[in-house]
């Protein structure tokens, strides 16, 4: 089947109610987080661990259910893949169509956070076309932050501020990179004490990406800082900002980041996969795989006097994957 | 000398001085921020690495000497702590006396953050009396976010929301902490790869403190999550918050957990030393050092059927010095 093309005018239109729904959709998780911390969302339930994720479970459902109503509602001819209703699925192939344009939610991206009330909490909404990201909608309402894109109309922060922020000019990508770059990175689920298991693959990639140049048999990186906010949605949209300079992340789904990758794309910055190849100085850098669960984005960067802001992009790529392990996440029909 | 004492009326009047400075203080920040990111702030600057930290430097200059000013113009015989003037000074023994009004004052925690624009920066101020944080005021002018306390006053989020936010009632520590906790840390800028050197040893506390139970010899923590923000200060008040449970860390200084530790012990946290004692089950469990460079906050607390918020607190720091390796970090004078 071919796929389906859209006119200028219907992206618009499609644009601009995706923004709408994130608001709708941020001001519902915002009013949630609210009744539960003035103790009027079943009291009882914040004084057991499991009762806690129990209001989270009832909050998610609901908002992710207002969107999609919203959506069929509006373009019953669209398809939906929402991090909610995908769980309750019988398995886990990869369900994203080239064909069908298709709406690709997370109705809330840093659950833990959400829990806890840290504000690193938000909606993520984004629509495909042809399987790739084209309209990207993040709204953090804790923060008072919308991130928006849609393909060939800039990336935006709060709809007035374009995205990077810094842009006379955009910086280049630092000439020793991955030293002078924010890292940014995510522990995860997956806690097994297995020797080569994914968590000692991580910290080995971090601490790499960490130690001093010349450290750690000269993997070390010294990069400026290390982050880790718990959310793969925030991480990517900070990345689009220029506020990171890195994202390294394995383990997440097509969901947490079909939103940021099309603002961080639309922002001019580069995904690609986590996993270095067999020759990370020669290898071809291609574009992410949607739902590869393998991600290393870069941010937007401009030209310097030596090479162009791509050409920075891919360097500081071979470096990073010089220093991290490949992990181990792979994923049906991706 | 003995120490000053104030009324309460003297306190309201400084308190309201000191939340009034930190909003022009953090206004300040942002508006040299907007200026990087319009470009109007010497746009050359943002092309090297080293210009940022040039202009970076500035800024703090600036607000620190803006803070200065105020203080010593509204209250000329209390003494002033902050983190440029000390930077200049010649020896880093801990200045802070009993005796004196002292206010400690850092213009821009979080300065990688800001060179960067991530949004986690902020000034922090703190009023001391007979060397103990009695008024903190954190700004985070890119966040909107103000944490203000002051001694008996309780410890409030945009002057409108008191701290801890979950309150109706404020939950307990998990029955089976760290597990359940959201666990905040910072790698920080001691890179060394050393065996044995203050990066690995955090390294591998926070490989205890995220492994799954029984892993890592039976010191797996198995934390609901780790998060790293890059500011101490920010640290500091999210655990104030109740977002974060547990903060650890060692390096910083006073003025980066002045104000951060007057919000949390008025919120109803904790905060001791992040090196483990000889016995980590029975050692009595003391207020931390302020300039001790050591530092491990316990966030508010509830009772349970079981136990007070102080015996859960305190049941938390010794699960955490049971993982954690003791760091390397001492201080002449504190």
């Amino acid at each position: 089947m071919a796929t389906k093309t859209f006119t200028e005018q219907e992206l618009n239109d499609i644009y601009a109610f995706a923004v709408q729904l994130g608001k709708d959709a941020g001001k519902l998780l915002l009013e949630a987080a609210r009744l539960r911390w003035n103790g009027e969302n079943t009291p009882e339930a914040v004084e057991k661990d499991s009762s806690v994720d129990i209001v989270t479970k009832t909050d998610e459902v609901d908002v992710e259910l207002f969107i999609k109503t919203s959506i069929n509602q509006k373009f019953p001819d669209h398809a939906f893949v929402g991090e909610e209703s995908y769980s309750k699925g019988a398995f886990r192939d990869y369900l994203i169509s080239d064909s069908t344009p298709t709406w690709c939610v997370d109705p809330l991206d840093g659950t833990v956070n959400y829990t806890h009330l840290f504000p690193m909490f938000c909606v993520s909404i984004a629509f495909l076309v042809g399987g790739k990201p084209v309209i990207g909608v993040i709204n953090a309402p804790f923060l008072n932050q919308l991130f928006t894109a849609c393909g060939g109309r800039g990336a935006w922060l709060n709809e007035t501020q374009r995205l990077p922020l810094i842009r006379n000019p955009i910086p280049p990508m630092p000439t020793n990179a991955p030293a002078g770059c924010v890292f940014s990175c995510e522990w995860g689920k997956d806690r097994k004490d297995t020797p080569g298991g994914n968590l000692h693959r991580k910290v080995e990639s971090f601490l790499n990406m960490a130690a001093e140049v010349g450290g750690r048999a000269g993997k070390g990186g010294m990069v400026h800082g290390i982050r880790s906010l718990g959310s793969a949605t925030m991480d990517l949209a900070y990345t689009a900002m220029g506020a990171f300079d890195i994202w390294w992340e394995g383990g997440c789904w097509e969901w947490d980041v079909a939103a940021g990758i099309a603002i961080l794309q639309e922002a001019g910055g580069l995904i690609t996969t986590a996993n270095p190849p067999e020759n990370p100085s020669t290898a071809q850098i291609e574009d992410v795989g949607l739902g590869s669960r393998l991600y290393l984005a870069i941010r937007p960067a401009g030209s310097s006097s030596t090479e162009s802001g791509r050409q920075g992009q891919e360097r500081t790529v071979r470096e990073v994957w010089r220093r991290v392990r490949a992990l181990d996440y792979n994923r049906p029909g991706a």
